[in-house]
C-alpha cells in the first residue's frame, strides 16, 4: 500500500514537535510520504528528512499551502482518504473495510486543534481511535497498526546508515561505512 | 491490570504538549495513573485531570521529584517496570512475557530526550516499538495496544460527563445532566 500522511493546520509556534512526531511515527509505522499543510515549517521538514536520510527508506515530505488542492490531487490519482477524529467511526470497526476499499492508495489526514468542516465531507472515512480526547500521534500509530495488522513493526528500511540491534539492556547501533555495505558497531553503552 | 505511566525528564518549556499527549494517550488506551518526573508542571497535571474529570474514569496524575524513589516504591508494591526505548527488545517479541510476568502490576517508563543509564538497569524490560526514532507517544500507544491485545479500544470510562457517539460524518457528543444519569445530545454539527 502507498500511504501518505497529511498533517492539517500546522502552526510553527505551537505544533513543531507534535507535527514532527506525527511524521516520524508515520514513517516508522509504514507510511510512505508526508504532506505538511498549514504554515510552512522548514525545521520540521528538515528534521523528518534527516531521520529518513540516516535511518533508511524513502520518506519524502513537503509543504502544501492548500489541503483542498492536495486532497483533490491525491483523489485524482486514486487515493482514498481516512481522517482521524475522535468523533468518527471506531477504527476496529472500519479498518478492514479501509484496507479492502483503499486498493493500495490511502491518504491519512491528521488534524491539529481545529479541523475545518469540509475535511469531514472530503474524507471517505472519519475514523476514531477510542472516542476519548488524547493525541493525534497515538491515534495515527494505532490506526496504522490496525490497518497493517502489526506487519508494520517488521518494516525494513533500505539503505540505512544507522540501525539498531535490539538489546535487553544497553544500546547497540550499527553504522554503515560511508561507502560500502559493511557495518560496524557504532556505539555500545557498556555501563547500562 | 493496574498500569502506571511514568514520564521521565519532563521540561516545562520543551515537553508540555508531548507530556500531555503521553498521559492522555495512556489514559485513553488503558493506563490507570500517571507520574510526572522532571520539572513539576501544574499546567500538564491540570490539563490531564481536567480531561479525566469530563470524560470519565479515574486517572490520578502527580509529580514526583525523583524517578528512583518512585520506581523503588512501585517495586516494593509488586510493580514490574517496562521502559520504552528504541534500543530495547522488540515489543512484539516481549509483550506476551510482560503480560504474564507483570501479574497485574506494571509501570511503563516513557523517557524524554536523554534517559539516564540506570533506568535501563532498574527496568525489568527495555522495550522497542520498531528500532526507529519516532515518538514516545506513538511508542506508548503501540505498547499498550500490544499489551492489552486491542481490548483497550473498548475500555469504558465510568461517570463521564461527556461521551461521543461514533459517526461516519459529523459530531455527536452526549452530556450528562449535572445531577443525574440521563444524557442529552450536547452538540451535533449538522453542517459536516
Amino acid at each position: 500500500m502507498k500511504l501518505v500522511v497529511l498533517r492539517l493546520g500546522h502552526r510553527k509556534a505551537r505544533d513543531k514537535r507534535i507535527t514532527t512526531h506525527v511524521f516520524l511515527a508515520g514513517r516508522a509505522l509504514g507510511a510512505d510520504a508526508g504532506v505538511l499543510c498549514g504554515e510552512n515549517d522548514e525545521a520540521v521538514l528538515k528534521s523528518v528528512s534527516g531521520v529518513a536520510g540516516n535511518w533508511g527508506g524513502r520518506f519524502p515530505v513537503k509543504h502544501s499551502p492548500s489541503y483542498r488542492k492536495t486532497l483533490s490531487g491525491l483523489k485524482r490519482r486514486g487515493f482514498r482518504v481516512a481522517h482521524l477524529t475522535m468523533y468518527g467511526e471506531r477504527v476496529e470497526a472500519v479498518a478492514p473495510a479501509i484496507r479492502r476499499k483503499a486498493r493500495g492508495r490511502l491518504c491519512v489526514v491528521v488534524g491539529a486543534e481545529k479541523v475545518p468542516g469540509d475535511v469531514y465531507r472530503l474524507s471517505d472515512w472519519n475514523v476514531a481511535v477510542t472516542g476519548q480526547p488524547h493525541s493525534e500521534v497515538a491515534a495515527l500509530a494505532i490506526f496504522l497498526h490496525e490497518l497493517f495488522g502489526g506487519k508494520e513493526l517488521a518494516k525494513k528500511f533500505a539503505g540505512a546508515r544507522l540501525s539498531i540491534v535490539p538489546q535487553a539492556r544497553g544500546k547497540k547501533v550499527l553504522a554503515a561505512k560511508p561507502r560500502g555495505n559493511q557495518k560496524r558497531i557504532y556505539s555500545r553503552n557498556a555501563q547500562l
